[in-house]
Formats: C-alpha cells, structure tokens, sequence
C-alpha cells in the first residue's frame, strides 16, 4: 500500500475483553512494532464494559491511561476524568462517531442480543460497524445488511470467521463473477484442539481443560463443544458468499461431546482423522448447512490444521477448489481482523 | 455481488492460444453455464495471433464465428469478412479499445519482450491492460505500474501467478495494514507433478513427457525443468507484495534437472518431499529471492500439493501465516484470471 494520509476516524468502542485490551494495545504501545499502520490513529471516543464502568471522550481517550487505568482493579474506576455514566445503548445512540467497534461476546439463547440492537441503532444514524461478535451476522444478517446499504454506511465482520483472515474480502469481494457452491472448513479451534489432544489419547474433559488454560476456548464453553460457534461461523458464511438468510438455529448441529478414544482411533487405523466441519452446499438446488464430525483423509488439507488453526474451502461454478488456511490464531490476529475492517471504513 | 448493469467494455486480445480460445468459448457458447457473469459482455474489437491472421471489427467480433474460422486450418482465413492486415503492435497504438488482454507466453532472454511494449503503449494511451503473460510484471514491474497509475488506468496480471486463484487482491488489498515479511510457494505445477511421479518411481524424461501430454507444461518445458516459470512468478509477488524492484535474472535458481530417485526416496524415508519451493523473505533487512528444492515435511501443508495444484504462504508483522492452496488448474482457472481482472477495470 502506498504511503496514504493520516487517517484519525472516531470511533465507539463496546466490548473490552481481551480482544479491546489488544486492540488499544496496538494503537498506543505498540504502534511502533507495525510501520504500515503509521498513518492510522483512530480516536477511541468511548470505551464501554458490559459492567465495569465506561469513558467518553469526546476528543478522544488517552489510551495508555486507559489501559492503566483498568488493569488496576479490573474496571474503570469512578475517579478517572472521562468516566461516564451513560450506558453502552445511549452511547451508540448519542455520541458522536464515525465508527463502532463492537466486541461483546455471542448470545445464543438471546439470539445474539443485545449487539443486534446495538448495531442496527448505529446502522440507523448511518455510523459504520465492526464486529468480532458472530451474533448481528448470523441472527440479523439481511436486516442489518439491507440497513447498512439503505443508510450508505459500511457493516463489516471479517473477525468473526478465521479471526484476521480476510475471508469475506477473498470470497465475495475478488472471487468476482464467480457464483459459490460449497463452503466448507474447520473453523472452531476448541474442538479441533480437543480432537488433536484426543487423538493422543487424553480424555475429553482433561482436553476441554487444557483448551480454556491456553485462553482459546470461548466464554461459554458448550458453545465450542456442542458445536455452536461453529453452526454461528458457517450461518455468516451461508448468509454472506452463497446468498442464504439463516439463524444458526437452522444448521444441523453435532458436538463433540459423545465422540470417544476407540472412534478416534478406528478412524487413524484407516488413514482418516475426525474432525468437526462445517458445510454448506446444495441439493436438489436447496441450500443444506450442517456442522458435523467428518472423517478427514490424512494427506487431506484439512488434516494439517491443528492447535488454534483453521481452514475454509470454497468451490465456486468456475474455477477449481481454492482453500485459505491461518495455521495459528491469537489476540492479535481478532484484533488485526478489527483493525483491517475500520481501514476498510476509510477506503 | 448484487446485480449489476449490464456492461460491455470494448477489449483487444493479443494472443490466441488455448487460453485465449477458453475465453472466448466463456463469453460465446458457454455463457449459459456462469450465471453471475450474465450482466457481463466484452465486445471484442479485435483478435491478434503471432502468426496466424487477426480479426478487427470495431463494434464487437462475433465469437462463435471466430473460433469457429479459426478451427478450420489453425488460422483466420483471409476470406473472413473482418480479416485485417494491421501488426499486433499497430493494433495495440490504434483500436479502439478499453482494456488490453495480453495472453502471448513468457520469454526469457527477449526480457519479456514483446509484451512488456505492447502494455507500455497501451498504458500511454490511458488503457487497462490484463495480461496473463509473467513477462510485463517480471521485467517491467516499477515501469508499468507507474506508469498505469501516472494515466489513471490499470495494469493487472492475477493470471499471471496461481492463474485464479486471485492472490493479489487477497495480500496486497485484502492484508490492509500489514507488512509482508516472506512469501513461499509451489508456483509451477510442471515441476511439482514431476517430482510426484518420480515419487512413484517414474523417470525425469518419462515424467516431462507426461506433464506434455497432459498439456501443462510451459511452452518451453526448460522454463519449468530449469526454474524459470518459478523465478518469474516470485518475482512478481517480491515486486508486488514486498516492494521489490528485481527480474527474474536477479533470483537465486535451481531447477529439478539433477534430482534423482534415490534423493527423493532417502527424503520419503526420513518424513519429507521434495518440492520446489519459491521463496522471497528478508536478511539482514535486505530481499532474498530464491528457487530452490526443499525438503518439505510430510504434514505441512506443501505437501497436499499435487498435479496441477498450487499454494502460496505469507508472514506478516501482524497476523500468524496465511495460506492459500488450490487444489488443481485448468484453462478454466487462467480464463478465470483474465475475466476477474476485467471485472476489476469495471469496477
């Protein structure tokens, strides 16, 4: 990318678990490390907890003192000059910003809620939004969608399938003229982490275990096990590359949970590993999506995934198969999938 | 994509091998097949062959006319009504014409010539060029670019590097932010069956004939054997992805030439493949670009790579590698280039 102008949007931030820390960490301390984002500074106008207070700024919050400020005691305390009282709904309905981030975490008894709220009142007042949050994409997709379009405003979620891979800009944006058939991938790293330890002959709780010391597993832990943030992942890519208007309560649905040490091994005996994919295809014209255990190959590129790896594969009506694989992913790369949307916000 | 106008730029083609010929079938006969190209309608003003007669007709040729002469006797005939006696080098400085394909195959020691005048000329003239030919990108590279982006119009070559697999668009547009820090990959599918087949105990010789008879070797199978094809196409993502100004003169090379079965076998044993690996990383702060065999172990994923088949890897300063594989290539896939590269000088 050529040198471009300094670019300073506004921007609402919703959400500050790991991923917000290390959103603010790459704009302050660390912006030395990453010489193409030198020309981008946004300004972090508001910065709201689900319940451990909130700043505002209207100029925009001094990071490092943001961050200091919360490590102390885990919340924004009452004494810092910016902090604010609003809650997180008047906030995106009242301050001004060009863009929210929103990083609350998927709601699946909720139907994604409250972020599906927060995003269509921000797509009403035509402010853009970035979300690593799967919920507004897989429970309000044509809504949100059609609003955002309505109001000329941009609704983007690169981080919520395959964290910073750009995976919607590749399938929909440069596949151009190309109509999409299949989709399919391993996009939960829990589970595949889990199968990976299994396979070597740990237990499944011991691996459920290991997977949340390491930090990967998601808030509710079931969501990962009994297959839902996948079904959420394959829901957005249906919606997004193949046309679909579905809710993740529509994907055929299997966990991990029942899958034992003797299957695992069987399926190695013959040269297969488990895995637990996610498809999306037609048949007899009718789009099926389902998340289900699959028996892999192993000289397959499926089976090179593991740890906190992922994988998508998409067949397209005219050229052959093409694959993106992310070998590992961590803070920086849902971050990262955050950072390349909002400079998409000012492109 | 949502549904566009219908849109019908005036291209000159210069080439008309089997890519060229796979083009025009997708814009005549198979039309009905690709949906999502149905708003989409190049009218082609003019058709040039090396040696083989031209058509020019400056409201759109009819295509199934055109290949339908040409499959005659392997030549437009001069009786065509739109037979035209202009040099593919005058048609390029004086059609009308919207976009430049240029599909004429690579040459080395003419240093890319005659492609790399015939996109100059067209980029003077404020003209897009499409090329699926490496030469222009490889030897011409900050020339070119400069020059299309002083005039305003586009120069792009996705064809050119993993035909349509649309590798540009995905690191260089799609990585917003990111510096790229290594670039690896199986680029030259010649080689890569080979050394497949010799897994299997096959000769050298008897492999290339194969590769030939299966129609994808290069035109010159020394440019696959010895390296070349490999060398253009890193050169062209160093130049494009990593800044690089370089030809393909300037990268270290190594063909597969000298390989023999023991070498492979004693690698097999030991876990690994021999492949033929592309690579453009930094040392010392300074570019390195390389062709060369490397051991590859048996559960990364260059060794899914089969036939046909392709995949480039990519480090960057701010997310874990990406990887994108696809699995086999056909005239469809270099086809596919050209056409997405079209859609980009419409879009």
């Amino acid at each position: 990318m050529s040198a471009a102008k300094k670019s300073s949007p506004k921007v609402l931030l919703i959400g500050f678990g790991n991923v917000g820390h290390k959103l603010l960490e790459i704009f302050s301390k660390e912006k030395n490390k990453f010489p193409n984002l030198s020309f981008f500074d946004p300004r972090f106008v508001g910065i709201f907890t689900k319940s451990h207070g909130a700043l505002v700024n209207k100029s925009g919050l001094d990071l490092k003192t943001a961050l200091r400020n919360f490590s102390r005691r885990n919340k924004f305390s009452s004494n810092h000059q910016d902090f604010s009282k609003l809650s997180s709904m008047e906030a995106v309905k009242k301050l001004n910003y060009n863009t929210l981030i929103e990083l609350s975490t998927l709601s699946i008894n909720e139907k994604g809620e409250p972020s599906v709220t927060y995003v269509r009142e921000a797509l009403k007042r035509g402010k853009n939004v970035v979300t690593a949050n799967k919920g507004p994409a897989a429970f309000a997709f044509k809504e949100l969608t059609e609003l955002a379009a309505k109001n000329n405003c941009k609704f983007l979620y690169e981080s919520a399938v395959m964290d910073g891979a750009p995976v919607f800009n590749l399938f929909r944006n440069d596949l151009k003229g190309c109509k999409i058939t299949e989709v399919s991938g391993i996009l939960n790293s829990t589970t595949n982490f889990i199968l990976s330890k299994m396979e070597e002959g740990e237990t499944l709780e011991n691996s459920i275990n290991e997977a949340q010391g390491l930090g990967f597993a998601e808030a509710n832990p079931d969501y990962d096990i009994e297959g839902w943030d996948a079904t959420a992942k394959i829901t957005i890519l249906a919606n997004n590359l193949m046309g679909a208007a579905i809710t993740p309560l529509d994907v055929e649905r299997e966990g991990i949970r029942d899958i034992t040490f003797t299957q695992i091994q069987n399926a190695i005996e013959r040269g297969y590993r488990l895995k637990l994919v996610c498809r999306a295809w037609y048949k007899d014209k009718k789009l099926q999506t389902r998340v289900s255990i699959e028996e892999v190959p192993s000289d397959h590129l499926f089976s090179t995934v593991n740890g906190s790896g992922s994988i998508l594969r998409v067949e397209t009506d005219l050229i052959h198969p093409l694959t993106i694989a992310q070998e590992k992913s961590d803070l920086y790369d849902t971050a990262y999938g955050v950072i390349n949307d909002l400079l998409t916000t000012i492109s």
